[in-house]
């Protein structure tokens, strides 16, 4: 009778430590933008410790990299579970990186006892989840879900240095290209099985350790604009103003008081606002910002951007000023697969781990992989919540916990 | 018996098309940023108009520029009248042009009449009242009021193109050095009398040609800060939330409901609003903005004041945010000289002028003059009260009207 297939706990957190060296910034976090230099480097790390192991690794035209252990039916589509090895620009070393590290570590366990799974099982590192070098996020999964490199983001520009995402697309896959083997984007998949960090602190408050993530929120951005009337501050007496912050602020204050307090699963956040011409002793000529609102039912969400364009326009009328409002993201919600959910359950009973059924209030690769394949998340605690962030931290107990829980719900997909 | 001076009209306006010429923009305004290349084009051409006229021309140390008419007794104190040529970098051709062209259109009227006047009589040009490109402004008043350049402006640096202040000081002076006199700063002045568009809507909106000036309003500029705690917009409740934008439109809009609408003489602008780090997806760590507060009464002013403290306290506060207000200005309120008032009343009477008393609710050079001779200002209607555009306009029958009051004023303070 072959070992039961064991995390090394010890093996993971090295691993950790090794990876976060890789782009490691003065404040103790990494800065692996998508198609950098460092991100360039994570990769080829993986593959050295994956090739090490005798696994085959191959990447596709989105440069999505894959590390396969062989199944009994290798025709089969295989078992998929990874994450993103990207960063931000102040990143933390968790996020991505103890997915795709938990996901290398479960194969490396399977090939420990000499497991031998009847489907293949592969890890993937997704290209460029995290979106601030070149917009938008989950450039990989959405390539690898849609078949093909959207002809759209060829000419995309990087933010940081200007460089084009179709030259260092191709350089970060000329990079391997030797060593590695090429698949193509949007092969098929029995189902796709992601671990994350939380990156919000409701797991730590209520220390469950583990997080079976049943959907991702919808999440729609709202532009908007209010256009006023400049004048002098010290001579426009009231009844003369046609001020735009009066009224986007009037606005956003009653939203504040409605939106999250009326609706606990609805999160609303204004992360930008600026007026023109932006002098101390001008009144506003334009006033504008822009709205992150999430809720994980479409309808709601619908209720709430009526409420959000009723209110601004209001205020508008109020303020006589103009008022604009634009869509620029609207990403349904989505929810995952019962029967991986199921097979999670079904684990974590078996593991002995509590666990809490929750949302997914970010974005992830596993959100647009659930249209390719059943899928699911598992989410692990982090200190205060904290991501995006050099201070991003998890317990090594908390992460060696995960690895134990996403090897169980491996086995049981298996099964 | 001599002829009574009269206004030459069809000379002032011309005067206007000229002076709009240097530093012309395209749309229709002027950019002549004070001790540039436009400002110093402007200088040297008053210059020349004087001297063609027979009047002698100085300037001190600040770049002042003083065009005299000698009178019966060259030792008394001169009557001082003018304003200033330097502009905003869009700014408007009559803001500062038109009180400095009246003044000297009024000099020339008393020449045409050969009037001579018992003491002498002094058209002055400030430097830098915008305080766009040096900060702060009406530095020509303010180093002839102290009777020096105070010595910290000397190594400040231009907004537009980095170049130091004391170098364009003396470039400017230089210029002109050759061709006339130097007069020391802060010599002693019998009285002080400026014309300057009203640059709000008053006047027009009530069809009155002249508004008198009785004084200016005080002024304070706030600095407001929140510090909250960003975090991921889609996966923080609310009530892990501490977010500073939240505190502050809900102080600003309580603030926006009562400063002005409560006292009818408050001004409160809001012209700068910011937030960190400005991601879409993040709450903001930081909010921050400006406040312009304004009220011809210190008490009031204090009374508001206490009141913006406490309303940002309490919103920041309600939220879990620190809250940090710094005051970087506090000019107190001017009341004018009640007998030069007095005179502009009777010269009103005379002229058969109907005017208005009003308070400024923007800083001049004479607001510092106060400070150092009996003064007053005289404001005349600009089109819909806008300024600081290149769209600024004055009718020219309200700019004839205006320097008609103006040589009255001149006449009844010298009689």
């Amino acid at each position: 009778m072959m070992p039961r297939p064991e995390i090394n706990g010890e093996r993971l957190l090295a691993r950790l430590d090794l990876f976060a060296a890789v782009g490691a910034t003065p404040g103790g976090g990494v800065n692996r933008q998508a198609l950098t230099v460092g991100d360039r480097e994570a990769r080829s790390l993986l593959t050295r410790l994956a090739k090490a192991r005798g696994f085959s690794v191959f990447q596709d035209d989105a440069a999505n990299l894959f590390i396969r252990m062989e199944g009994r039916d290798g025709s089969l589509p295989p078992l998929l579970i990874g994450s993103h090895l990207d960063s931000q620009p102040s990143g933390g070393r968790f996020d991505g990186a103890l997915g795709t590290l938990t996901a290398f570590e479960v194969l490396e366990s399977l090939a420990d006892a000499a497991f031998e799974p009847d489907r293949p099982v592969e890890v993937v590192a997704w290209t460029n989840e995290e979106g601030c070098r070149f917009a938008p996020g989950c450039m990989g999964s959405r390539a690898f879900v849609e078949g093909k490199v959207p002809a759209e983001w060829e000419g995309l520009r990087a933010t940081d240095d200007g460089s084009r995402f179709n030259d260092d697309r191709l350089a970060t896959i000329e990079a391997l290209a030797p060593e590695i083997g090429h698949r193509r984007l949007g092969f098929p998949v029995a189902a796709y099985l992601e671990l994350h960090i939380e990156q919000g602190p409701s797991l730590e408050s209520a220390e469950i350790p583990v997080g079976i993530v049943t959907g991702v929120q919808g999440t729609r951005w709202l532009e908007v604009l209010f256009e006023g009337q400049t004048a002098h501050a010290g001579t426009t007496a009231l009844q003369f103003r046609r001020d735009p912050l009066k009224a986007l602020t009037r606005g956003l204050a009653a939203l504040y008081e409605t939106v999250m307090p009326e609706k606990d699963d609805a999160r609303f956040t204004v992360g930008r606002i600026a007026v023109t011409p932006g002098s101390v002793n001008a009144i506003p000529a334009t006033a504008s910002c822009t709205i992150d609102l999430r809720h994980p039912d479409t309808f709601v969400l619908d209720q709430l951007e009526e409420d959000i364009r009723t209110q601004l326009a209001g205020a508008a009328e109020t303020e006589s000023v103009s008022f604009f409002i634009r869509k620029t993201v609207d990403m349904a919600p989505v929810t995952f697969s019962e029967d991986v959910v199921a097979a999670l359950q079904a684990a974590a009973r078996t593991a002995g781990f509590k666990t809490r059924s929750m949302i997914s209030g970010a974005f992830h690769d596993a959100l647009f992989l659930a249209g390719h394949a059943p899928s699911a998340m598992i989410f692990v605690p982090c200190r205060d919540g904290l991501s995006h962030n050099e201070a991003e931290y998890v317990k090594p107990e908390d992460s060696v916990a995960g690895a134990r829980m996403f090897l169980a719900s491996v086995l049981e997909l298996l099964s």
